[in-house]
């Protein structure tokens, strides 16, 4: 792999989290869809790790490996031009030399940017601790110095989506977390769960840094989110779980009256062809 | 592999195509798909090889590699309790013995049926000798003979799909593939892109065996299909490119206005984690 070029995409991909313009991310699953979003116009591609294991059948949160993950980046990267940004968890195993490996291996694939966050699967203890998820984003920085390859690194925290605490406490929680992250070489700041416009403000105003919204049904509008500073905007497993919303109905419609209505807003069959074939 | 049971599954699934209710096959792409149509209600479910081959960002017919499109048709049989037929295409090769070894590969991967076509993807001679496709289904019945699962073989011509020779000869010349087809031991007759009533019910009267017909916008609904005769119906790649569609309209709408209104009708991230990992 040509290296140099990877380093420029990097680079690219970094800049385009401090335009003046938010980068709006609509997260992928396969190729399919980040061909589909790449031919809309978005400027990176993000994956999701939810919708990647649904694709596979795992429920979500590292049932699936870091190898059948990181195979479904590597074809996503090799079909689209587009920077492409690697949901990868918690990074496939608690030491810091695992995160290492997968950030190795999001290289590797061909990304150029990757999520990691403090999650941990365990209800007694939901969170990673601190000093070891700033040894593992160490691990990360790293890894990608050896590498020639300035890895856009997006640290997640979820204070906020997991609950963890008591709700007076998250905020500060949450800002203690992302600010450590920050300052142990993060590009990004990601704080899903966060949906209210007063506290994305005030997240933005306290960390002075990028920070990645994760947005939905219910969340300020992607201009709104602009307006409030935010960096980044992505979309998680919810346009994966979108598509799955539909093939429902698809199933209810032809089991119960058995007609085809929510199958008319479909790409032909030959215009999928051509696109996937490169050639639209 | 318990290879009793499977042909236990086989048989039992051969026998949906006999029942006195049409078998309605929605085809899935991945284990989420075959999850969410298994949890519907289907009775069986097929796979559909544009769909999978659109996943993995390859144009349908053949580029998929054997071993790209099994490992998918097996991820889906080992999650769903349903019988699994899978769309294999030409079978991987134009040898009776590629045929085979893809007929092998698909009771491996834990399926009961598979597709078997006729098109060859070559514009000059866009199907294939009718001996040679006989040979092809000799191949399939002998493998499934040697391995004791009785698979359940779809046989399929493309005459009236890739709209092969002289408009007024077609009909004729599908009846003579699909009836050389059913005599070599095919289980069930696939006539894809065949829409017209009286076409359906006229190759139901001639041919006197198990018909399958593509639906979708435009074909007679499900309970027309079955009052007509025919045993099976599926739906292609059609409800794969629905999605495409869904997720082309959710990229416009984040790129345009900002907001999220076509990702309201998706089920929760709970409820998909729980129906992956099978609490559901």
């Amino acid at each position: 792999m040509d290296l140099a070029a990877h380093a420029t995409k990097a680079t690219a991909f970094r800049a385009l989290h401090q335009g003046s313009r938010i980068l709006l991310l609509p997260n992928a699953w396969d190729v399919s869809s980040a061909c589909i979003f790449e031919k809309a116009g978005v400027s990176a591609i993000a994956t999701t790790s939810a919708g990647v294991a649904f694709t596979f059948g795992y429920p979500d949160g590292q049932k699936i490996s870091r190898h059948e993950m990181l195979a479904v980046v590597s074809r996503i990267a090799a079909k689209v031009n587009l920077p492409v940004t690697a949901d990868v968890e918690a990074g496939y195993g608690n030491r810091p030399e695992d995160t290492a490996l997968t950030a190795e291996g999001v290289i590797k694939a061909g990304a150029v940017g990757m999520n990691l966050e403090d999650s941990t699967g365990d209800p007694q203890h939901p969170l990673a601790d601190l000093s070891l998820q700033l040894e593992k984003i160490l691990a990360v920085r790293e890894m990608a110095q050896r590498m020639g390859v300035p890895l856009v690194l997006n640290a997640r925290t979820d204070v906020y989506l997991a609950q963890v605490g008591a709700p007076e406490r998250r905020y500060d929680e949450m800002v203690r977390r992302l600010a450590a992250f920050r300052d142990a070489g993060a590009d990004c700041l990601f704080a899903p769960g966060v949906r209210d416009s007063k506290v994305i403000q005030q997240l933005v105003g306290d960390l002075k840094h990028p920070i990645n919204i994760l947005a939905g049904p219910g969340s300020p509008s992607v201009p709104e989110l602009q307006k409030l500073g935010v960096a980044r905007v992505s979309l998680g497993s919810s346009p994966m779980r979108a598509t799955l919303g539909l093939v429902r109905r698809i199933a209810q419609e032809v089991l119960g009256t058995g007609t085809y209505q929510t199958l008319q807003d479909a790409p032909s069959h030959a215009e999928v062809n051509h696109l996937m074939a490169g050639k639209d």
